[in-house]
């Protein structure tokens, strides 16, 4: 039976752009597991609420309820330890989870500053009001204030990429020769904005859209034929 | 027959201070091989000629010369196969390539605002010259009027550590239960400070100070008991 997963959904149905949900579906693929994805929109919390808590992804496995992208790596390496790790070895997941830390705190917030005004355009519009009173609040300002420096933002989006462009200019894949959760991770950071968003924001000679366009590419395309924003 | 390697030394012989080096007397303890360390200075070039480059470590085991820290620890592993593994595995490697990038990125150049005016202070008397002229043309600046800023300087180091901080405050290393050499290349930026400089720049509560102390006490305290600068 395929396994069930609560995918963060925009107006259109087939637009997901959770940066933690593309974590999960890529890690899926990785172990070669098939997965059936539900929409979810961010008001529907009673649709989740089975598990516990009201954030997505949520993913069902049989009867078995795991919560949290980087939970859920751990149980698909656990539960299904005969497919292809998502950590080779205890310290890859050490690693990882710097990477994880280091995303969230730098890679995150630098996308929220030039992307938070397009995801407003684009969630189901039961979000709306929800989605822009909470960002709003959180930030301290209004989606389009608080994007207003594009050049700025870019550049600082840019410079905060310079460890993986470093990386990734000696190396296929954070996970060397071939992927890793640990590129999922940020992966997922940039699927977020590749899909909530119509800017381009990665430059074509940049070693980090090499990098994330091999990522897009797998796994039939799963990355990169995804449904996008388009320019209003 | 122990393997030897070429260590950066101050005045003082047996303080060694160079964050590449400390990497690799980590990396060798790790794997359980003995090593007789050379003392060697900034200037010394012709010490190393051999190795058909000016820098250190260099690591001679039998015949067989080694530079370069992140190349040594690879043949280690390569070397020593039967030993405890730097890299339990490829994505283990590549996650470990970007926390070297991450830390000779912003964690050496967010130390140098701190240090380098101790350093200075501490080399042996035929580097003095050299190491102030070099440093200062690529710094642009006095070494003192370099680090001029000091609360501002640390605030900064302080929040550069952000994503160590969260990992480790969850993890006790991170390889994991086990250190791996993830850790050794930023406990190698921290042992650099440790030993070139007399100021305490770790505040006692800081998750990362935890992790410092459980690195520096491994290995019959290799880190720990290793020659620090005094107070001038």
């Amino acid at each position: 039976m395929a396994l069930k997963m609560y995918d963060l959904a925009a107006a259109d149905p087939l637009l997901r752009f959770s940066p933690y949900c593309w974590r999960t579906r890529m890690a899926l693929a990785h172990k070669g597991l098939a997965v059936e994805t539900v929409p979810w929109r961010f008001t529907e919390k009673d649709a989740i609420a089975f598990s516990g808590q009201g954030r997505v992804p949520v993913l069902l496995d049989g009867d078995k309820v795991v919560t949290d992208s980087w939970d859920i790596a751990c149980y698909l390496d656990a539960a299904y330890p005969d497919r292809p790790a998502l950590f080779g070895s205890a310290d890859a997941r050490g690693a990882a989870l710097f990477v994880k830390r280091w995303c969230e705190g730098q890679v995150h917030p630098a996308l929220v500053r030039l992307i938070i005004a397009d995801i407003a355009r684009i969630v189901h519009p039961k979000d709306t009001g929800y989605f822009r009173e909470s960002r709003e609040k959180a930030l301290g300002a209004s989606l389009e204030a608080y994007v207003a420096a594009e050049e700025e933002n870019l550049r600082h989006f840019h410079a905060v990429l310079t460890p993986l462009r470093l990386t990734v200019k000696d190396m296929a894949f954070l996970g060397g020769e071939t992927p890793a959760y640990a590129d999922y991770i940020v992966f997922g950071a940039l699927q977020w904005a590749r899909c909530a968003s119509p800017q381009d924001l990665l430059q074509a000679d940049d070693p980090v859209a090499a990098w994330f366009a091999r990522l897009a590419d797998l796994y039939d395309g799963l990355g990169a034929k995804a449904p996008r924003a388009t320019a209003a």
